[in-house]
């Protein structure tokens, strides 16, 4: 039975710790392929184009920008990195899964592009500590408090967007809950019944 | 964070093995909580009522299907089975998820009544062997071959009513899929967003 791989996008507010669960994943997923960057910045040593990145010139990345090559793209200290459409779509049609890490305004750059990615959004550990932060720093003026609020409330109207929530209480359970989340996607009966269908679909009608 | 428990259903074609991988699933799953039926039929010696069955006469029972307090029932040799709503929707409220191993039509009758239920189809081990046996069977009529075409295309049918589907090639491996599906479910946007925002609500608004 071939099956187009799933496009998962790992995003949420700066700090919850999405580099870490991303790492400690791969490390005990092999059949999840991270999408590699596309990127300005010179190669490393040891680093290989194709493997670590795709390495391009300005020009080439800024080509790649017009012709809309890329599914997201940013630029970090002078450099330019981004996501690039044909590697996700030619990984994704050899039946992979690919996984993106990034930013919430990256994401949200995807999910236009590719609304049909699952959106995982991780979450700080606890949100009651997260609203007694905002509430009871005595120090700190009212008005700050008020401007925190509304960054809270920010960041919970993009959750919207997400097709999933995953609390980072403890990395080991967080990458617990996104491996289960890629297992049950696959369980989806809206992806599986087309496929079961094809299979029997000739005879059957 | 107090968050209403799930209803899973688990079900599909006779045969596919439900029983088998509910006890499995049970014996590794302490989390999950299996829906003690109502039964008109006698104790069995060391069985006890409200644990292993809810022991009812026959009027009971009939007073029940009367009342609409059964989410679904059926006959077998003489005897009533059900599953009572009320025990459902308490074990609920109290946080606890409730697992239902049923037929396909009382599976049906459950997405009645609570559509809000995760349904889950047991699939056999390889289409292409189903597919096989109905066309292959040298040795049976056309008529009977194109009635068990028909008896696919039912159950195939049938499967659009359901969530997820998860193929029981493997014990092990079917049980993982079922236990990733209530993780991730417990991950649902939908789900857990709400929760969230009421946690942070009346400070944002």
């Amino acid at each position: 039975m071939e099956e187009k791989g799933i496009l998962f996008i790992l995003s949420g507010p700066s700090g919850v710790g999405k580099g870490t669960v991303r790492k400690q994943l791969f490390e005990e997923d092999s059949d999840l392929q991270y999408s590699i960057s596309v990127t300005t910045r010179a190669p490393r040593e040891g680093e290989q184009d194709g493997t670590d990145y795709f390495f391009k010139s300005r020009e080439q990345f800024e080509n790649m920008i017009e012709n809309d090559e890329l599914i997201e793209y940013a630029e970090y200290v002078g450099n330019y990195y981004g996501t690039p459409k044909q590697y996700v779509e030619d990984t994704l049609n050899q039946g992979k899964d690919v996984f993106l890490e990034i930013e919430v305004q990256g994401a949200m750059k995807v999910r236009e592009s590719l609304p049909e990615g699952v959106f995982i959004f991780l979450f700080p550990p606890s949100l009651e500590e997260l609203k007694n932060r905002i509430m009871h720093r005595g120090t700190e003026s009212e008005e700050l408090i008020r401007n925190r609020l509304l960054e809270a409330k920010k960041e919970i109207d993009m959750m919207d967007a997400y097709d999933y929530v995953v609390v980072n209480d403890e990395i080991e359970r967080a990458v617990r809950r996104i491996q289960s989340i890629v297992v049950s996607e696959h369980c989806k009966r809206e992806r599986v019944a087309k496929q079961y269908k094809k299979a029997l679909g000739s005879d059957l009608s």
